[in-house]
């Protein structure tokens, strides 16, 4: 591969300078995407277009310079392949007509195979063939919790009050689901790496709103089984947003690499997860500043981490305001570090 | 005082038991309130009429049993006693027609003074006068950055991003409405001791949405200084809801009590704050599970934190759909706790 420094990164080798790609990049900030998506009647359309999904994936790697490729997908794939499909409303986020409430409803939920993703495969595929050895493509997933959460809760929520209504008065049908949820989606990440990811991502966006007690049962333990499966093929990232209470735990999963959002000071991190490659963490807000503040605070950020065992990029995706120029001066920011300062 | 339970426990002295009250109490869960809220046209107008904002400070002393009548108010009180008015829509959440975006908005802001809130006083100064001496009142108002991300986002969000986009673009203007906000806030707060308030609490509902770098400039300074104003009247709770990874930070603020979200490990909060009177922290969702559960978790988060320097509570406000008997379970247990388990 031309450029491997990202894959490098992840494995803990040594870098000549720091890889960096940004959330969301293969979305809402870029012209070209908003082109396409103007083209298609829904969300859902774009995402099981292969084409169009392989277009909106390889523009951010010419327009912004990125160090990797992210398959354009949403995380809402899984619990459509089992049977619950999503629309995603504009200005809204996803909205599920049906959702689970009883055992029932979880027995009739199938295990999704490869025919249910095909689309993401062939996306997956088609972009290898694009990419050629240029760069490395990430595929990823949401966690288990983070799926269960939109799947009982029907929609995104401040509290997602009804998701954990299930944990604390049916926990056996919770873990049921997460169960369910859980096999899916290692079948699913499998099949991503045998398409060509050469990285997977797992999401854990609402793992912060559990607490010190239920985020091992409910969460955590959900994603280490499928770190330690997808671990055998390719370097693995969990992402575990809002989870720093649950820092010490998640230090202990076998994935090489730890996504860190803005509100974790990268020299502790350091200190919890001493043998693994960090990722993040700049928050996305302060891509709002001015070219000159998110050259210096891109520059600190790296400083802090150091230059070794690091991925640069956001805490959190990149909200679609954000003006492209602010974007690429992060990441040139980024790739000029090494040539300056170390 | 016949029970002041909470002020000794606040102030770091021995009790004799655990006092007990929880988050919004004087609220939603009670069917007494929603037929005085079911009585006024809107949320507003309930807050600013004392004879019934007493009637729904007392109901869940009646009715629950709790340790302390908390003013049946709102944090956004302060907005409007700056000139900056909001409605409380049904089942949508705070909204301003108008949000603050320049220089000269904040200019027009007017620091509040007792006439912009004398509804708040007259209904502290006659709930005291209801209460008698049977329990002690405590009065809140909100941290100055949460009070500046509703004024600038206009709404509740789950990113606060037009909120943040200010404190990253224009920190100065950012800083010179916190400073307009914590000088109104620690009138009012003063006002509300005066007129009764035992005790208060200072609500940082939206800290968590800052990070390790940005959490002491916007947020933790700002509450520093209203501690250290009302310290020396009256014991002050901070609760700064999410932000724990600023929580070595928090434990050098100058406030007897820190309140605790569900987030946080009681024993590692017990290290962390030492010489603090801790309050919290169960998940209000837990109050969704079944009594018998309730009462064993009640007990084990008692167990954790100990019997002394300690006032229980949820992790966050109660949730509107929580059935009165599984809280009046919470309570009970924690009441009975000393006689069996200590």
């Amino acid at each position: 591969m031309r450029n491997d420094l990202l894959l490098k990164a992840a494995r803990g080798e040594e870098t000549s300078r720091v890889p960096v790609w940004v959330m969301r990049q293969a979305g809402r900030i870029l012209p070209g995407y908003r082109k396409v998506r103007a083209s298609v009647k829904d969300f859902t359309e774009l995402v099981k277009t292969p084409e169009l999904a392989c277009e909106v994936t390889l523009e951010p790697v010419n327009v912004l310079g990125v160090d990797a490729a992210i398959i354009f997908s949403d995380i809402l794939v899984i619990p459509e392949a089992m049977g619950l499909p999503y629309q995603m409303l504009e200005s809204k986020g996803p909205h599920f007509e049906k959702t689970i409430k009883t055992a029932k409803d979880i027995d009739a939920l199938r295990r999704g195979t490869t025919e249910n993703w095909d689309y993401v495969v062939n996306a997956l595929k088609l972009t290898k063939r694009e990419l050629g050895n240029k760069l490395p493509l990430l595929g990823f997933a949401g966690s288990p919790w983070t799926i269960f959460a939109y799947m009982t809760e029907g929609s995104g929520s401040k509290t997602f009050s009804v998701a954990k209504r299930m944990i604390f008065s049916e926990p056996k049908m919770a873990h049921s689901l997460l169960e369910k949820i859980t096999e899916t989606t290692i079948a699913y990440l499998k099949d991503q790496v045998n398409a060509g990811a050469d990285l997977v991502q797992i999401f854990d966006s609402w793992g912060g709103i559990l607490g010190y007690d239920t985020y091992n049962e409910f969460s955590l333990q959900y994603i280490a089984r499928i770190v330690d499966e997808l671990s055998k093929m390719v370097p693995v990232t969990a992402f575990p947003k809002g989870a720093y209470f649950a820092s010490e735990q998640l230090a202990k999963l076998n994935c090489r690499v730890i996504g860190l959002d803005w509100a974790i000071n990268p020299a502790e991190a350091r200190k919890t997860f001493r043998n693994k490659t960090l990722q993040g963490n700049m928050d996305p807000c302060m891509l709002y500043s001015d070219t000159n503040s998110i050259k210096k605070a891109t520059q600190a950020m790296i400083k802090a981490f150091g230059t070794q065992n690091y991925i640069a990029n956001l805490g959190h995706g990149v909200y679609p305001d954000t003006p492209v120029d602010h974007v690429k001066c992060f990441i040139d920011t980024v790739k000029e570090y090494g040539a300056n300062n170390s």
